[in-house]
């Protein structure tokens, strides 16, 4: 059983699975948190399955170098083409590994009201189809569409957001064709849940599924039953680490991370080389282990 | 003396450079063209100065390793951090290398009618400040201002173009604060003449520097004055080499490449490996030379 102080780590491409972290420090206030985002290698969700993949598992190999018990996928492209080998490489070290997807599919078949859904997301995330297929795993009789949303993660990274009238006509473009359709959209992509203004502006009525607090409930409970949630209410520490450019990503995480990052509090955060040299000493660790 | 046989190398970190590349293939025809779109990487325009500089380095070695007799660096961001590190490359190896800011900085030099002018570009390439520094150092009675578009180059990968409403509205939110100002704008990134038109519609009057002809030009003299054009006047090849998800540099390829893409004819598009072994392969190549 891994060690409970240890952190939970976090891992997305950039600044977006901030949304699911600050869910996670909402839910779990206890737990150290560990998060590492790939700004080297950001957007996964234009990149090809074999990319996202082979990005993901270096990530998660330094984080679990570095020692976590759990590791959160706040990506939805990775989750979408990297969990299944995440999960076998989490399974050879005892650290269970969860995604994205299938908390916010959960959420969403119980939110349902007519059984028609959509997902929005990156073009990785709705190429490969895994919301979709595992909606319909889940409930035969749902009725799905999906939708690649490009513009919207860049939207979001420069702050148009609430009822900013570039960002709804963007939304008006891509959305036009759920009007008056589902009644349940999944918020497929960790930026979007800053544009749920826009997106509700759209659609209004439909209700918007943001499977970030979804995450951090299915985490809770996973931690809960193996028995791995850090005793006592010690706040727990949040730690952030990028691959690159931390200036950058310090002027965005505050829009993401919302009222979960401290106010005033400077970020702590590191910048880490996971490139080569680092690849071959998560090798050999796992050669080693 | 280079083999003038052999390719002019090109290379953006996506599919931007190709503006560049249609330039070259327009100016040259005859010239062999090897085009390098880094998109296991892109975008550099927001990445931080060493990690520009470490995928420039390894991009450009993959190309000399393949065999060119001219670099051309066909990307704003990469021209703003490399070209001092890629030129003593090229020297070492007796190949001149080429950026898109110089030419771009004399053809806006020569434009302007009142000393009044502007450079856009993405965040790397504006913080970079080459461009001002350039137009400064070669005309010191010049004014000059320099603003980032970060969503410019999302839109114009959409195929956003022309004088579609979002794209003007982008536009005027971000030039706002040039109009009545500049007479002249120089497009410092290879994606921007695709918004030319949007660009005109909010500065209307401004003389527009596409710096992918200045660049062709400039190579053109180059190639003259280092007697390696390429003999005779059958038509060059142009083949194109990608890092990641060629499918997707193809549907975008031709928004970029304009009538420079024989209609109908399929690009020769090649996904390459530059990572890791690569790499060593490359400094392999560089001990052994």
């Amino acid at each position: 059983m891994p060690d409970r102080e240890l952190p939970i780590g976090v891992f997305d491409s950039g600044v977006g699975g901030l949304t699911v972290l600050a869910a996670l420090r909402q839910r779990l206030p206890a737990e150290p948190l560990l998060y590492l985002g790939d700004t080297a290698r950001v957007p996964y969700g234009s990149r090809s399955p074999e990319t996202v993949l082979r990005y993901s598992e270096r990530v998660a190999g330094h984080l679990l170098s570095r020692g976590i018990k759990a590791l959160v996928v706040a990506c939805n492209t990775a989750s979408t083409w990297a969990l299944p080998a995440l999960q076998e490489t989490g399974t050879r070290h005892g650290v269970p590994v969860i995604g994205v997807i299938e908390p916010g599919v959960r959420r969403a078949l119980a939110a349902t009201r007519r059984g028609h859904l959509a997902v929005i997301g990156t073009e990785g995330t709705i190429a490969g189809g895994r919301y979709t297929s595992l909606l319909r795993q889940l409930d035969p009789t749902v009725r799905v569409e999906a939708l690649a949303c490009p513009l919207f993660v860049g939207l979001a990274e420069e702050g148009w957001i609430g009822a900013d009238p570039i960002t709804v006509m963007v939304a008006e473009r891509y959305l036009d064709s759920l009007r008056g359709g589902p009644d349940t959209i999944i918020l497929g992509c960790t930026h979007y849940p800053l544009l749920a203004e826009a997106i509700a502006a759209v659609l209004p009525g439909a209700c918007l599924v943001d499977s970030a607090q979804a995450t951090a409930e299915a985490t809770a409970a996973l931690l809960e039953g193996a028995r791995i949630l850090r005793p006592g209410d010690r706040p727990g520490s949040m730690r952030l680490l990028v691959t690159d450019n931390p200036e950058r990503f310090r002027r965005t995480a505050g829009l993401f991370l919302g009222t979960s990052a401290a106010p005033g509090a400077p970020l702590d955060i590191e910048l880490v080389d996971i490139d080569e040299q680092d690849h071959q000493r998560w090798q050999r660790f796992e050669a080693a282990s």
